[in-house]
């Protein structure tokens, strides 16, 4: 096992692990700490950090020190093995874009970014549109310089979920719209709940008081993590013993507060489990895709922090953070508060059933986009003919339509899909739990969630990137990924909430 | 002025300085935010970007572009020629020293400072005997290394306060103390003021709110700067658009909080203040020395605030924060309070006065040490010695001796001094506003402190490294450095305090 070509190797992996646990912890200071007139400075420190860790990834040593240890394998278990794997696949797609491609894609998102943060409230396509087409031109070029076999789409799919590819993504998509889209127009003919008790007082310090609470009793350890509050939830951190998560208080929706903690603290425990000697501060210590890192996120909020097991066992003491707001709320209500499904315009406050609906619309118009078979110009009408289609919903102006997502502005097509991706893993990973450790709601009833958390440790957190990500939930489900089993969770659940046949 | 050497040296410049600007977010994040369990984790990260800093110092190209630059003197004003010369010197320094020595002077100051760590609350200078034994013997490699005339303490000073020599700081500090003794002897005959009120009940947000307010009176901008709690108190950041400072709560002494802050909001005014588009992001856009930083703490929080007209402007406010506390305090036992002189064991405890007696006993000792008339085996008994002489103590133990401070236990010789210089500026700096800027006291009496903030902007912080440090204060009072200045101020202000003939 010894092997100096291995210990080169591994030095100028733990450089790049430790400077980019830095690029994380700064990354969480400019969204939660930073005072305002510090952006400007921090974003040349970080665009210094960030070209560093370029150069040293694309220095043709570190190629070498990669093969070199690739020419040893006595000297390498599966975790270093993992770690080359992903080492050649990051530093293949680095190299293989020229250096003014790099820079002029910098530039566009950049410009990108800017430019959309003044388009979406102006409510103005064609102020976006120039760049936009600049992007899309830009990252055709750029999976063209990565190569792919026919669909760029892929080259661009990889830094997000590697090793998926548009042949098979795309009939699994289709699949689950399918079963999706009648489920949804089903629902909308029923009666809709009354959920105006949202509107009344939950004063904002016992929301957080309370998100902490459920935080620390799903298992997230706050001696290894904190929570702060920023205007986007989000995950970040300096690695396993260091995770950052933030909420935020939702102005007249508590919900907002307690389901986007939960749903940080799934991409957190992830973080917490993914530890252990051979694979932390290397490459294999890192999830393998965000698509499984976000299978975590939406288990933990929607199959556990809106299930009915859950809220029986801490709704009274809820009620009782609230009493004047939920005094005459029973469980029943305050469920179908919590799961209501309403077709909507804007993907980042849609329900767990239509939230899918959103995605798919994107997945549509990028890969018809990357493809070439939708002009930027048309984008718009394919939007909203889409949002009609999908979710039977009119849009009013591209500031609630094409405009309302940052991601294409930034250049990350390929991102989407990563989001369904985590609901299809999550409904697989929660069926193959309650397969292995039992009653899980018997459990949550018991407020017990451990033992659905030590399923996630061994079978997900654990594994790193030791396999890549379908490979690590095959072996945690004995399946391959299929919308099977989130379609009939979703019947299930919303069958019962809106009394379906 | 264009010059294709000097942009090819501002590149490595201005990424030296970027990284140096997360070294600080990170470092404050260590002390102020990190969880405990990212203790290891962030060791490894510091460790990181600080190698790679001294990498890219050390690397020839680094030294070949300041070399270049400096060959086209039309290309530079006096802002470029500041960054030069403060690059060149920071790269002799690092180059004339051996990696090896690099590595070992690492390794023992993480040793002395893990063992320091033990003996201080063990009180036993045997365990921490030998490694500030190694660490003496290579610091005074390191010094031989570096180069110097005769003179090793030089070269380690030459680190903190670039440009001063033992040769004329020895004689300064030794005058200094003549002036000191028997004004803390003559002190000590008189009365000690009855100071028992402090230990009544001063609430911690008040104390917090309280120092806020006057951090915000004083100039810190608080767009371009946060405040904090640690647990020791200090100054950093990710440049002057960015300052972090902290403060901490000290159990039964109101004074400690308020004292803290309005020291270190002295270090972020002048941090704040080093701006402008010709050194922002830049090494002249930084002070030139530890001392003349020091002089910003020590002039806001003694001269300032610990003045009578300071408390003449704030005392109402400050008695109608603590009602309960402070209900039968006057003003006048209130100054006196915070300028109680009582010669004692412990530097960071000390007050104004005294203080610079604890500081000449380390830099005698440390200049012994390093000129090898002093064994490490001997230096608890001569610290013992010398607080008799000077300050009238007996030090009961060593954790309370010579084990008090952390700076030797990581090789931070010809540091110490660096404070009374501090406190040397700031006597002159002061005297010299006072006569640029008329009637300091009658400002402050009505909470005006904008004219002093403003001459110490002018003369002081916007000059950056222009110059080196005794230059900058030369230029700004029209004197070399001096004692007189610090003792005519100290003399006066306890002489009125204590009733001295």
């Amino acid at each position: 096992m010894a092997g100096a070509a291995w210990d080169a190797f591994e030095r100028r992996m733990r450089e790049l692990v430790d400077l980019g646990g830095i690029a994380g912890v700064i990354g969480w200071d400019q969204q939660v700490m930073m005072p305002p007139k510090g952006a400007e400075l921090r974003a040349h420190q970080s665009t210094a950090l960030a070209s560093l860790l370029h150069e040293r990834v694309v220095d043709p040593a570190f190629g070498e020190a990669i093969e070199q240890a690739e020419a040893e394998p006595d000297s390498l278990d599966d975790a270093r093995r993992a770690s080359l794997r992903e080492a050649r696949r990051d530093r293949d797609r680095a190299v293989r874009v020229p250096a003014d491609l790099v820079r002029e894609l910098a530039m566009a998102e950049a410009e990108g970014f800017e430019i959309w943060q003044k388009a979406r409230p102006a409510k103005d396509f064609a102020m976006f549109r120039p760049v936009l087409e600049r992007l899309v031109a830009l990252k055709q070029q750029e999976a063209d310089a990565i190569g792919h076999e026919g669909e760029r789409y892929d080259a661009l799919l990889d830094a997000y979920e590697p090793g998926m590819r548009l042949v098979r993504l795309e009939p699994l998509l289709h699949e689950l719209r399918d079963g999706l889209v009648p489920l949804v127009a089903e629902i909308a003919d029923r009666p809709r709940p009354d959920v105006s008790f949202l509107a009344r007082d939950f004063p904002a310090h016992m929301q957080i008081e309370f998100s902490e609470r459920v935080m620390r009793d799903l298992g997230f350890d706050l001696e290894a993590g904190r929570q702060d509050e920023s205007a986007h939830p989000f995950t970040s951190g300096a690695g396993p013993y260091d995770v950052r998560l933030t909420t935020r208080i939702v102005p007249g929706d508590p919900r907002g507060s307690l389901m986007g903690t939960i749903h940080e603290t799934g991409h957190g425990l992830y973080e917490q489990g993914i530890v252990g000697k051979k694979i932390e501060r290397s490459f294999a210590g890192m999830a393998p895709s965000l698509g499984l890192h976000e299978s975590q996120s939406r288990l933990w909020e929607n199959q556990v922090g809106r299930s009915r097991a859950f809220w029986e066992h801490y709704y009274p003491a809820y009620r009782e953070a609230f009493p004047d707001a939920l005094v005459d709320i029973e469980l029943e209500r305050w469920l179908r508060a919590i799961n209501i499904v309403e077709p909507s315009l804007i993907r980042v406050e849609a329900d767990e059933l239509t939230y899918n609906l959103h995605i798919l619309i994107r997945f549509e118009l990028e890969v018809a986009l990357l493809r070439g078979n939708l002009a930027v110009a048309d984008l718009p009408a394919a939007w909203n003919d889409a949002y009609r289609a999908a979710l039977g919903v009119e849009v009013p102006h591209d500031g609630d339509g094409v405009l309302q997502d940052v991601h294409w502005s930034g250049g990350a097509f390929g991102y989407f899909p990563t989001y369904t991706l985590g609901n299809l893993y999550s409904a697989q990973l929660m069926e193959a739990a309650r397969r292995d450790v039992g009653d899980l709601d018997e459990q949550f009833r018991r407020g017990d969630f451990a033992p659905l958390l030590g399923w996630m440790r061994k079978h997900i957190h654990s594994q790193g990137s030791l396999q890549p990500a379908e490979e690590t939930a095959r072996a945690a489900t004995g399946k391959p990924l299929e919308p099977a089993n989130l379609l009939a969770y979703l019947r299930a659940k919303y069958g019962e909430l809106y009394d379906l046949a």
